[in-house]
């Protein structure tokens, strides 16, 4: 069979801040034969993920961008693959039929053509929303789930604090580590996202952090014993300020410099003399990690949801147009938990 | 008994660079009285500790520097504590004998009273010469040792890159990798210092920081397969470009940050996508953090040190008088291994 497929790409490689204009909407036509033993699945994009850590991809690679070449490409011009859920049109694998949903690396396109050996699995949706698969069970809920627990190390009655809070992964950290018995504390970049943080996901306490004008007092005020452990999204001055408040032997995760993705001339310094006396591991990592605890990840996760101990941030813009604003919004903090675009229809 | 103690103290705070006028030799009178119950023992020293880190526990003391408060604040005017080897004089404590041989905690002068509960054993000697005992056989070597095996958890074969590797804790650290089978490369800061770590210490490379415009690009050159572990005693521009130059997985272990001790404002940026993507660990410590490991330690290097396997540098000055040069010229890189002063004739 043939079929238009619509997707989003960039017109070239974006460095700095990410603008309507670096985006454009293509159209090509997919062909996709059956029985040609390719074991090729077509399927049709429901909800797709919108992901920061995408920009690395974008930018200009040149070799003084050694980190940036870990990750793979994003091709102007082509299609971008990012993580999703959608439904079976066409499938050369023979346990996978038309009208099964799937979950795995699709596109932002209307259609994906998953090829054998890509990250793609049937989806039993188990009752919750179709959305809650895309991020908080999927790498977003993972990345929050192996950070907190194996590269934060938590222990009981411990202190934690948490950046960018009401994001995709934040407000995951924030939860397991209330459940896990920790104080935590989050920021965030509005007075309703605060708001949602203590009412909502049960936060022990909150700030916007562009209402502080010295970081380093903000967190001696909601940390007036220190901070054990530092779940980093952000980066540059909020990972400073937060080295200077940590405990000895504290622990800071860094998942993501959200900051330093916009800027590359921007950077945190944290005082190393901090970082020496007071024992301190700052530690970077990716959630394929930690693919080995997805099964445990999952069947908690689906649990402390099913049971509403824990809750799924979801916000979802519609149609494929409105990609490029909803992963530019990323980079202003428009998005209140894990952004997601409805490519089409349930 | 009374006798007069000549001893160094500073005259004021030092922020930044220090220099000679910042010290002087100070007199007082010592009582020491026997059979009052204190247990204290009075030591004539015989060779004390020149060590970088005195400097953090120099500086003016603000809420702002937090980690400094972690090292106990050295008072102006006051004995400054430091490690060394001296003979006891008089002793309250019955197992201490007047003319027996002691390794603990002194001080920069002629005459220690070392207090019930302050670190002091018996030393003996065992063939090798006093002066290794201060350094290679005390707190260095435990910072090398309990650094590089605990903090970076090297695996054979990988590569290992050590600053300042001709001071007291590199020059230990690149042996102790070598034996264990690590491929080591170490910098330092002249021709002299370089020669001395292939020829004497067995580095499969090393090269004068001083000499490179770029040291990313040295490190490259050096290292074209990347770095696995880092032995930091440096900070500064150099830790940024080992994180650059790192690889998956790697691990710094900050031992100290010397070119940050002279300059509050001097801060290493290291590029935090770099430590996200290569899952990049950094982690402080203090050598007292593995005082469980100083039996190990010990008969391990001891057993290098006599079977000819290891080397323990020491740079040594004479007489109380050079305390103070011989600290300064730590900050220029005067030192070619560990630093001692020798107080008194043995």
């Amino acid at each position: 069979m043939e079929l238009k497929n619509r997707f989003v790409s960039i017109k070239a490689s974006i460095d700095g801040t990410p603008l309507d204009s670096d985006f454009e909407i293509k159209t090509e036509t997919l062909s996709f034969s059956i029985g040609v033993g390719t074991k090729q699945v077509l399927v049709q994009n429901l909800y797709v993920s919108i992901d920061p850590y995408q920009l690395n991809r974008m930018k200009t690679r040149s070799s003084s961008q050694t980190a940036i070449s870990f990750a793979s490409a994003i091709i102007p011009g082509e299609a971008i693959d990012t993580y999703g859920v959608g439904r079976v049109v066409e499938s050369e694998k023979p346990d996978y039929q038309k009208g099964d949903l799937v979950v795995g690396l699709l596109s932002w396109g209307e259609y994906t053509v998953v090829k054998e050996g890509s990250i793609l699995n049937k989806l039993d949706p188990m009752g919750l929303p179709l959305p809650h698969h895309v991020g908080t069970l999927g790498f977003s809920g993972l990345s929050a789930y192996g950070g907190f627990f194996e590269v934060c190390k938590p222990k009981k009655g411990e202190t934690v604090f948490v950046s960018a809070a009401s994001g995709s992964v934040g407000s995951l950290v924030g939860q397991y580590a209330k459940l896990f018995g920790c104080y935590v504390v989050g920021c965030a970049g509005s007075q309703k996202k605060v708001d949602l943080l203590k009412e909502e996901l049960g936060f022990d306490d909150a700030f916007n952090y562009k209402e502080e004008t010295d970081l380093n007092s903000a967190l001696k005020r909601y940390f007036p014993d220190g901070i054990d452990i530092y779940f980093d999204n952000v980066g540059g001055e909020m990972l400073e300020a937060a080295v200077v408040n940590m405990n000895t032997f504290g622990r800071v995760a860094v998942c993501g410099v959200i900051s330093e993705y916009i800027d590359n001339g921007k950077r945190a310094a944290p005082n190393m003399l901090d970082v020496v006396y007071k024992r301190i591991t700052i530690e970077g990592f990716l959630a394929n990690d930690y693919i080995k605890l997805y099964a445990d990840f999952f069947s908690t996760t689906m649990e402390h949801l099913r049971t509403g101990k824990m809750k799924a941030l979801t916000d979802i813009s519609y149609g494929l147009e409105s990609v490029p604003s909803a992963f530019i919004g990323l980079f202003r903090g428009d998005n209140v938990g894990k952004k997601i675009v409805q490519i089409a229809d349930e």
